[in-house]
């Protein structure tokens, strides 16, 4: 059996998912990438969580090829691989329709940097895409989805691993970072951090987040070379 | 004992609803039909979920006369033998007070299609009935409320299982399926489409919502001869 | 001991606000009364739920002379014994800060009747009281608590037990019943009730509520001598 | 091993924090201090909850020079530290990122004494910092956010056991009090409060919250001389 750690970090990353409330039956999927191989590893498409063991998730290699598993991919096989192409430096890939994250989607707004808990985490506003237009729906919707958030990326100069997270319009969030716990993690807090700017918003509309200073201050006491919070390693 | 495999599907699906956190005390009910034999298998009224046993199901034909069982069906019974005469082809009929739903019935709202988790459940907006008039009400109520229910859908055009649920006005959400595992899981499905809905229009109020291509894309994804999510049966 | 059952049935009606998420801490307390004897029984103040046994239970008169207990009773006290003498056909009182019954007593908004889940137990719009005048919250303020409730009931003509629920002004809602048990449960289900009018009014805030006609059905489908809800007695 | 009796009650108020919900992960912190040796007692940071054990905890001075751990204190340390310094009466603080509370930091609001659980525990309007300035955030910044607070009940001539605690805008809660158990207790009720209040003000956004009178009542009912909550001790 193929890649039979990363196997069990992204099953452990989907069960995850599920210990936090973010997933309704089998909605989400989470996959993790080997850079060595080329190969991925993702959760099959509609099978229960309490079902789920590692011999269950599929290996692709980044063009979504299967290379080992019975099972189909998850459906959103696609979007995960042309991130994996676009971002070098991410590790896995969370996609879930976590409720307040997936709110803000449907509204087609961002999720401002509101406080110190965002700022923790996502060095800048967590954006939203535009929405597909009909011809990328009606086409390769899976990939196009993918595209739509490295465009959005790419054009705002946003540095992935900086803000691990998105919000597909009209859609869902997807989330990543360099290892499955990580993008998982992630994935938890940016539904902590919608639900607090959906109080925020609906408490003051014109809420002007945090400074340029704090979301700096915040995010590199987590992040970089000089980092100061957790145990050092 | 008649229907003893549909005795416990209903009484799964109305355990279901309670695990989902859709019902509160004895609220709610869920009944399935055997077509073959025009019966219908129903929960009792007022009983407490956690002594619900398969034999404390009522069997009743379509015009809701008792064949078998000691003790009073669901008081809502006149609604599901209505939807079953009029919606031929659904299996099962579940009625829940669940609260976000409820809400948008109450406010005399339809739930919009404002995202895709909506689009692969619901192919369009989940509609919310007219009120009944005075005469309705102090007639053969819960007779009328069914009429109500197919009224809409008959006027509007809509097609009861791509849309497998409605909003009673000032009263609270019906749904339905093939079966009754699908009639429960459309329920919890709604409510947190209703959570998501909620959010997204106390944030921007004139959200526009998926566009008709979204719609179509994910809600023939999981339904119909093109589906392609979930594993090969 | 006096009134063994009764303690007993007060300590379940304790329980069950906590189960139930209407507590948090030592907040809230229940009582019954005895009408024979003319004693109540009621929580003592302060006491950690785990470990309340019937023998930790007060027992007055309805004068609130403590005649049985170690304990102090609930610091509410008074306004049991008022709500019993002033309404005779009352069993229990059930008092919570339960959330968002409580939000709607600090708006000093009434909860009004939205929805058929009201209509299945109170038989009006939740009423809430004038706010306390600054010499009736100087003077003996929880006998004036229960003073202000039982002057809006008479004031507005509104029948205790069709009505079984109030919200005082800034401060949080009291229930009654027949029973400890039907306290209880109509605390639940008033927190239940406020949690949809509170969304049902944040998403349509004119929202004209059901009409008397549906109001009347759906109230004395489960009250009185024409109940069709739940088993035959 | 120092301060052992204490070690196990901060322990205790850190854990308290994760079964009350209010902390995510590792977030959320809880001190103690000695006042007899002048030396406190804090949670190491970015440890799992599950694994915390009382030696884990670090003992600092009330300038934040470690006395005893092998761990990194927590991140939050010199805010810590200084409220120790400037309000001597108090022994414990604890820090959450609970959701609603930080909801009104992150919108730069107090929270208003909008009912009498809120009097219960605080003795007017849960105050909001001034923003930190650029120099204070690009220097000794967790310093500087005790500063903020500090400065802020000084200047308003708020008694900090009178309103044990405050909102630092756009970050999160601190709280305190005399015990560790205390401070946890006051973090958990506070998040209570802000829940009422967020609902509320959503409701109604022109409260105006409760009487001074009221305030005075439900505030010296449990605490100070005349308090007649709870058992006598």
């Amino acid at each position: 059996m193929l890649l039979k750690e990363l196997r069990a970090e992204v099953l452990e990353a989907n069960l995850e998912l599920v210990k936090r409330g973010l997933v309704l039956y089998t909605f989400g999927n989470a996959s993790g990438v080997d850079r060595e191989s080329g190969l991925l590893v993702i959760k099959p498409s509609g099978v229960d969580y309490d079902e789920l063991r590692p011999e269950h998730m599929v290996v692709t290699d980044l063009n979504g090829k299967i290379v080992e598993g019975e099972l189909r991919p998850s459906s959103d096989l696609d979007t995960h691989t042309l991130l994996y192409r676009e971002f070098p430096e991410i590790g896995a890939v969370v996609h879930t329709h976590s409720e307040y994250a997936t709110s803000f989607a449907q509204a087609g707004m961002e999720i401002p940097a509101l406080g110190t808990t965002h700022a923790d985490y996502f060095h800048g506003p967590v954006p939203v895409t535009a929405p597909l237009t009909d011809d990328a729906i009606g086409g390769r919707y899976v990939h196009e989805t993918g595209l739509a958030i490295v465009k959005h990326f790419k054009e705002q100069g946003i540095d992935p691993l900086a803000v691990p997270a998105v919000l597909v319009a009209g859609h869902a969030p997807f989330c990543w970072g360099r290892t499955a716990h990580d993008a998982a993690h992630n994935a938890v807090v940016l539904e902590a951090v919608a639900r607090m700017a959906y109080r925020t918003l609906t408490l003051q509309a014109d809420c002007a987040g945090v400074s340029q200073g704090l979301l700096d201050r915040h995010y590199f006491r987590k992040h970089g070379a000089k980092a100061t919070y957790g145990q050092k390693n």
